[in-house]
């Protein structure tokens, strides 16, 4: 009998449970939230945008008037005018979505939970690209797969380093096209064209996240993988970014042939996400306020972005290279090999500076010399002296 | 490789996706919810008692205090003075309950998905009342375990029943002590004590599932099994029955050595549940309307409950049985052994009233001769026509 048994449990444990662990991520995220520390640690929307006023205003209308809806049990799939809003959105911008095709999820991690469930079986192969989300690796390892990575550079994952059994043997593909979480590169549309390609040929199930893709500050939207390959890609997106994420709204858009396996499993995880927060998502959606509350987040961020980029440029190393986002929350510097971002990390920390060692964001064999930086919520000026400061540590080691 | 391989699929899904099925009983709650339908189908708070004035001052109040605080990311393990409510308030019932204990979930459903994941492989031994609550079925039955029944009477289920092998071999033993759904049956005392004998001497988990247990009209409160053996069952308690179910807030109560696996899972499903909701269900606990707002379900509910049983007295035939709910939502009929309640079902709702046939109850071997019955949502004078329907439709069968 398969079971999972930690020296000293009494518990008779799940195998799986074994390859459960706890975010180390978010421990680090606890100490970056102290006042005296600058933080580009965090991934999070900065506080000073949330759009709480309007959400204050949305809440009020939709407990006048739709109240016995809103607390009452609904449907697994989710609120149907959400589910219309979502695929009109997504219709208008690239292939056509029906509202059928849209689950609406507790928050994008769920639809990774589902997903994984689904479709991972213990020593199933997972493509992954590398670096990659922390989440999904999470989610995945409940199931016990095991992940395959896919290299990339600064154009994203590269497909052609793909074989034939590769995707062929794979349950599916996982991919952050746009701005990804942790380096903010852009998947290039001639990969994006050769990965749906591949997907379509083979039915290869290719997971397209795109929590940031409506965070776009330069070069314009480039097609999602999904509008090439709508038959083959799961797409999932999210209200985390744009409006708050502790409404914990996202969702995801399937071929008909995978959506009922995905509603039975959501209806098993928590029969259906919550009545409020689905019709927060679709009134911000519906009058605008989404709208225009993007308008303001892509000022900002470009701008904080922008200063960062610069402020790389005056206090980096010869040596340091980083990539150079057009749009997202993120930025990944890539040090010189002699150098291990642990121990950056570890004296940026103390000179009041948190960035997170980039060994986090790998599936297997992580690399060890990367560090993850967000600019979305420190200030310009705490931006500037942060990476000033970063900038010293690193010279710093260089001379050791 | 294992693998779920549907005919005619193209994917390659994993082979617990065998065991996901859609339910059967949300489907015909669907029609029942048809305004000419006298419904007793559903387990729904009454939509007339749902307190929508005071969430919505609550929500307001959330928005102008602490905006940031409910709409950014939140700990993984709940609010914390959400946590500390619920510690406080069951402590004051029951034996102590540290925060730390308490996990909040995203409805009692994600609870029972979250114990399953961490505790059943495929194979394991479930041990599982019947009849049972059909979602605990279905969160469990994805892990794929071998579920073994566990007979219960008027006085729940019947421990003496329970062998050696079974006691030391089962990852778990599930139970609604409280108003079961679907019998409204209670587990009596001295059961709850042979209980949590069991269970201590054997490291055997007891999943005390209680709903229903604050919805008491008659006899006052047991004991919890937990208050009888907190080192060895976890509670899960629910927002859903008193508050509303669309809020999808409950939680768990585990034994300190659990607790790290469980966290672990919840972050991999969702992160955490929302902010908005967890903060309504904190503010109705503290400022005193979760409290009034029972005390009104109550009396209403007893009410509903006293009229079906006179109902019922006045109208079943000889040989039809049924239980005498002193809490809850639910009542259970049987039917002398040659009637099939899915006949009756059907008869039932060409007539116009709304009953489940209980064979959706059984995880394994369903009984054929019962029917569930809500008493929450219809009138009293639906109840009173309802029970007066069936009781011709039971007769006319009983002729044939």
């Amino acid at each position: 009998m398969d079971r999972y048994n930690p020296p000293g449990s009494r518990w008779k444990l799940a195998k799986r449970t074994g390859q459960m662990t706890h975010s180390a991520l978010r421990e680090l995220l606890k100490v970056a939230e102290r006042p005296d520390v600058i933080s580009f640690a965090g991934g999070l929307p900065s506080p000073a945008l949330l759009p709480s006023d309007r959400i204050k205003e949305v809440l009020k209308r939709i407990l006048e008037t739709d109240a016995v809806g809103t607390l009452q049990y609904g449907p697994s799939e989710g609120y149907t005018p959400l589910r219309e809003a979502i695929a009109e959105q997504l219709s208008s911008t690239g292939s056509t979505v029906y509202p059928s095709q849209v689950l609406v999820t507790t928050g994008s991690q769920q639809a990774l939970d589902l997903l994984a469930r689904v479709l991972i079986d213990e020593g199933s192969k997972v493509l992954i690209e590398a670096p990659t989300y922390l989440g999904a690796v999470q989610a995945f390892s409940q199931y016990e797969p095991q992940f395959e990575q896919v290299k990339s550079d600064d154009a994203g994952l590269i497909p052609s380093l793909l074989s034939q059994s590769q995707v062929q043997e794979a349950r599916l593909l996982y991919t952050q096209p746009n701005f990804q979480n942790p380096t903010g590169r852009r998947l290039a549309p001639e990969r994006r064209r050769q990965l749906a390609e591949l997907s379509l040929a083979n039915n290869l199930l290719v997971v397209e996240d795109d929590p940031y893709g409506d965070l776009v500050y330069k070069g314009g939207a480039l097609p999602s993988i999904r509008s090439l390959a709508s038959d083959t890609v799961v797409y999932l997106g999210s209200f985390s970014k744009i409006l708050a994420p502790g409404l914990r709204v996202g969702y995801l858009v399937a071929p008909d042939d995978l959506m009922a396996k995905l509603v039975q499993a959501k209806q098993a995880s928590d029969l259906h996400t919550a009545g409020i927060t689905q019709r927060v998502a679709y009134h911000a959606f519906r009058n605008g306020f989404f709208a225009s509350h993007l308008d303001e987040l892509k000022v900002r961020y470009s701008e904080q972005c922008e200063i960062m980029l610069q402020s790389l440029e005056l206090f980096m190393s010869p040596g340091v290279t980083w990539s150079r986002p057009e749009g997202g929350m993120f930025l990944w510097i890539t040090l010189p090999t002699q150098l291990d971002a642990s121990d950056v990390f570890v004296a940026a920390m103390q000179a009041g500076v948190a960035v997170v060692p980039g060994a986090a964001f790998y599936a297997t064999e992580p690399q060890h010399n990367t560090l993850r930086l967000s600019f979305t919520t420190a200030t310009s000026a705490q931006i500037r002296s942060g990476i000033e400061l970063l900038g010293r540590i690193i010279e710093a080691s260089l001379r050791q």
